[in-house]
């Protein structure tokens, strides 16, 4: 079965009966599962994360519009999270028998309903994008809500759907597909920040390291350990085993090792069986072979 | 779900019509999926794969010994194979939510069932049993269906289930409950046969190698090299990493490296899942950090 998550990201953290309304119409959609749901005061904003095939995918996002535009208003939000609209972020990402070209569809049908049905300019990102200025989230929201009618009517900032103005109280949206994210600490065995900030600068992307790392070097006071946070954004292309590698290689030019590594929530199995496959050096290897998959096949076969 | 595997083998690998029908009537059974099933001609044998929960599989397999013990006559079967019944051999492994004690309690239900409904006689083994010198299929098996009527009078060789003396034309049968088995070949980057061996006699059990480990050297003379091929009987208790290592180890010893590793036919998910944990260095995971496993325990709660 075709199974797509979405994350969608509304600017409301602060009101949890405002919350629960929109994560309970998101819940009623038929086919959708709401996996988790989390708030963040200083941040005043909400995460939900939902599961279902493309086509619930799409009703449950639309119900969440219906839900959140009317209650939200940004015009009065504040909070520490860059934002441009009441509903923020609402990215598709691939996770069973389905390519990042059905989640690239389907991100382009909500944006196109979006606009259509309540006024609100939206901007394609990451994947769903075709303009490489554009596809990185950081750059769209740069300015934020209040600074948006100004970026609306400026050279290049035309949104990919609805009009050039922003929505009174809703802002804009930005929707798009990208991989599933994966938060990925290393920590080393010892104290000293300094080695972290290195390893991290060394394997990230923006300052010359792996295409899909970015990575920051911090200090895990009550343990007394240096950490190299990582968030990989396209395990597919740079592989958990490759930054783990890398960590390993980096910390021991300075007399450095790994104690320990940790996923932070989850982990597609195939980041997993991927390393797995690197270290056994194992050829030929299909995911067919794995006994759950076998049995699962089997089970929707009959 | 809980989901049992049983792999029954059959002495009966050359009359294509009584295997149809045999496994006609495994797969009639309603909760029960017949995964694989394949018969060999020299060893006149067919060995058949099945899923499904513990009640199905029970069905499935009283079904399985209603078609075969008519069928299936030891008095005049030959083949390479060693066997003492018409059902030789009856193992259930867990696969699913069950533990390994479900699969012992299934084993004991179906044992008893078998030998009060057919009067054969029935040993428990590997972690069915009790007894220490009968958890090892090759010694039940020793002597064959042809030496039983002298095996089952004699010290120490009362069966568990069913009369002390031979079905007349089924023999004895071997139920028992044990882990998934892998087969897993490793390939050296040499064409050096006796390094090979000295590589298998150095990991495999039998020799003073890991407790879970069979292992042979062999030749792959079509590609001219040198394989160590195993088949690791419990992989939660000696896991794939640590005999991939140990064998790269002794192979380094020799001046040879590992060219690739390999698994046929299936491998269960947490195997995998265990090597990625292992070289990541993975602390504080579990398996419900898995996308997948977190959506389907989602599907199956609503």
């Amino acid at each position: 079965m075709p199974i797509i998550e979405s994350i969608p990201n509304i600017s409301e953290g602060r009101r949890p009966e405002v919350v629960e309304r929109i994560v309970g119409a998101v819940r009623a959609t038929p086919g959708v599962r709401v996996l988790d749901h989390s708030s963040d005061r200083s941040h005043n904003r909400s995460v939900i994360t939902l599961a279902g095939d493309p086509t619930s995918i799409k009703a449950a996002i639309l119900a969440l519009y219906e839900a959140a535009v009317p209650a939200i208003d940004l015009r009065t939000h504040s909070g520490e999270h860059p934002r441009v609209g009441a509903v923020d972020v609402v990215p598709f990402v691939p996770i069973e028998d389905v390519t990042m070209s059905d989640c690239v569809t389907l991100a382009r049908e909500v944006a196109a309903e979006v606009a259509a049905r309540f006024d609100i300019p939206v901007f394609l990102y990451e994947e769903a994008s075709d303009n490489p200025a554009r596809r990185n989230l950081e750059d769209i929201r740069r300015g934020e809500f209040e600074g948006l009618a100004a970026k609306l009517s400026s050279d290049g900032w035309k949104p990919d759907f609805g009009p050039a103005a922003p929505h009174l109280s809703a802002g804009a949206s930005v929707i798009g597909a990208r991989m599933p994210l994966i938060a990925y600490n290393i920590n080393l065995n010892t104290d000293r920040l300094d080695v972290a900030k290195k390893i991290a600068a060394a394997i990230r992307h923006s300052s010359g390291g792996l295409r899909y790392v970015k990575a920051m070097g911090v200090k895990l006071e009550e343990r007394n350990l240096a950490q190299v946070s990582i968030n990989l954004t396209n395990y597919q292309k740079t592989p958990v085993h490759r930054v783990f590698d890398m960590v390993a290689r980096e910390a021991a030019r300075y007399g450095v090792g790994i104690l320990e590594s940790e996923v932070i929530g989850l982990i597609p199995a195939a980041a997993l069986v991927g390393a797995a496959e690197h270290y056994l050096q194992l050829e030929r290897f299909s995911a067919a072979q794995i006994l759950e998959n076998k049995l699962r096949e089997e089970k929707e076969r009959f």
